[in-house]
């Protein structure tokens, strides 16, 4: 009726899908899903939807309908590829962007067909990938920050001297240390890179310093390119700063070429309470379409409040099958103390990248005593 | 004990602060605020945060600690600038980092002093600059929008065409039209653009359409360049998919200088519930600081949830004073009928954009008609 004719695309007929978590009851809940269905795709009253293709496909469609819990449902919904557009940024708008502003609806698995996995180069290096740059074939891996805020990029370099001297084998930036005046970034990658270079050549290890380029959009990619001229070994992000697509951007770079840690600064939210997207989806899936090679997040146990279940939970999706992309690195992290170690190697296994930050600098005023003895435990413990 | 000797770097002594709401008993959110100091700071064990500035200026500090009501409490915290490096992304991390991923904790507030502000020029247009480029003196601005999904480019061109000829100020592609082969960018940049070219040569009025140019990392930019270039009004992005920082730089860019619309998909979990940040925060002051020209967000009484009150602190947040930061036009959307105009027109006054989109549609099959009745009610209730 608004239109002389609608043009009749063809679609390829291939769908993705997306199972939500919704609560209510049970007709509550329904509505809610066939609102999903057309909130993400047509926005656009039901009853005047063009009839054909526009109504028939790309509308989403509910695919199952089932009872969760007593007071919530677990639903299906499949979406036609073609809307997604070929773009991370908007298959994670179908995915959940207008319907993150309604109550009680949250993501809990995405299933992405070959055609559109096949858009994604996902990590570069992934589990083995990182494995063959640290020459570690099947221990856990250990994981450091340089921290805290204020201090210069000389004592910076200093740390991490101790840091890799000690045994450590990734080691990098705080979050929040980015370009501040008492250190400022490419004077701290040079340091830092270059005294992570001569703990190698004393240890024969072959530690990384991972700067983190969390920056603004003009800069995040000099950054990277900086760090990559420097010598520096991997880069950290924080997508939910950054936004996603720069993590993609920066994985598929064939004059990088480094491994990428996503830290999960601002997108707590998300996994909280009844609205966002599952801790798995968040930080296993979507990180790792998004070209993380290692996806950190807060341990259970830690300082923050993520159960052991949730993850159990993003453990499994950084090694789920997903087409051609890599299975990528859990680095739980936020608080972890050594003596969690052997508890958390149960639930992941070796391949695992522990970050210990704080919990390294309580053990004692001896930097290089406590990497040992976290290297230690580490060899003590695994199997 | 860590480092022999910190170098003492001489800040400049301004600080910027932060408003938590943080629920729990008065204990619990000391406990909290005392957490947030040192988490989105230093993220050290606070018995060995160096002595000296570090320790002194480098940590939050709580400014003042009151009760909210009976379960949680008003928090304000300070920080010092240099923490936030000059840097949007750094800046958001410092306010809700690390803490997005503790529970219960609201950011509520943000107050920056003009040490900060001066680094960002916000929105390039404002209130003032829209008004002028639309040559609309004083009534609320008609919005609306381009859709369903699924339609080409030339039926969105025609759409367009009639949304102008009835009246409508603002029309922009629907925040999930992007680059779908139904309806591709560039052709549909073109089209659209050309219509309401069109339309405004019979209506004499200034009309202007607003391609969404959200889009993976390495296409925003060309996306921007293109829609200029061909002649659109105006751009339309979504900061939760693209990350905010670029919105800032396209804000910046003296090439492009066009008025930016932000739009809330993918963010709503944010303003949710205990966790997260305001309305009026998210919505208002960082859609300002990151150059939105007019910000949307689902109106009170349409199919979101969002109450009067909540939009009222958006509305507020868009024009108190910021720095030299221009005030901008609220864009309640969301399902706003047409007949919701008078009572919005109480909430907002005159200095709104009204967001019609579905509204638009179910008024009747007569679009140009519709427009035209939406501009009539416009016209009769603005005072």
């Amino acid at each position: 009726m608004f239109f002389n004719g609608i043009s009749d695309y063809k679609l390829s007929g291939e769908r993705f899908a997306v199972e939500y978590r919704i609560y209510g009851n049970e007709s509550e809940a329904y509505a809610k899903a066939k609102d999903i269905c057309i909130e993400q795709t047509v926005e656009f009253p039901e009853e005047l939807v063009p009839e054909g293709f526009i109504r028939d496909f790309i509308v989403g469609k509910i695919e199952y309908f089932k009872p969760y819990d007593d007071n919530s449902f677990k639903v299906k919904i499949s979406f036609c590829i073609e809307s997604a557009a070929g773009e991370l940024t908007q298959l994670l708008n179908v995915i959940f962007g207008n319907i993150s502003i309604k109550p009680e609806i949250k993501v809990e698995n995405i299933e992405l067909p070959q055609s559109i996995l096949s858009l994604f180069k996902g990590p570069r290096f992934g589990r083995e990938g990182i494995r063959k740059l640290l020459k570690i074939e099947k221990r856990p891996i250990l994981f450091t920050a340089l921290k805290p805020m204020g201090i210069s990029a000389k004592d910076m370099a200093e740390l991490a001297y101790k840091f890799a001297l000690g045994g450590i084998d990734i080691i990098k930036d705080d979050h929040g240390i980015s370009n501040q005046p008492f250190s400022p970034f490419e004077e701290r990658v040079k340091l830092c890179t270059e005294a992570v270079r001569a703990a190698n050549i004393k240890t024969g290890n072959n530690a990384i310093y991972v700067p983190n380029i969390t920056a603004p959009y003009e800069e995040v990619m000099g950054r990277a390119e900086f760090s990559k001229k420097i010598g520096a070994g991997g880069l950290l992000i924080s997508p939910g700063l950054s936004g996603y697509d720069i993590m993609r951007q920066i994985a598929c770079d064939d004059n990088i070429r480094l491994p990428i840690f996503s830290h999960p600064a601002f997108q707590g939210t998300y996994v909280m309470g009844r609205e966002g997207i599952s801790h798995g989806v968040l930080f296993g899936q979507i990180a790792r379409l998004a070209g993380a090679d290692g996806t950190i997040y807060p341990n259970f146990g830690g300082r923050f409040s993520f159960t052991r279940e949730e993850c159990e939970d993003i453990s499994r999706r950084t090694e789920e099958p997903m087409g051609d992309i890599k299975s990528i690195f859990p680095c739980p992290a936020g608080g972890m103390s050594l003596s969690s170690i052997p508890e958390s190697l149960k639930v992941y296994g070796n391949d695992v990248i522990f970050l210990v930050g704080s919990g390294l600098f309580k053990n004692g005023p001896d930097i290089i005593e406590s990497s040992r003895y976290f290297r230690d435990i580490i060899d003590k413990h695994y199997v």
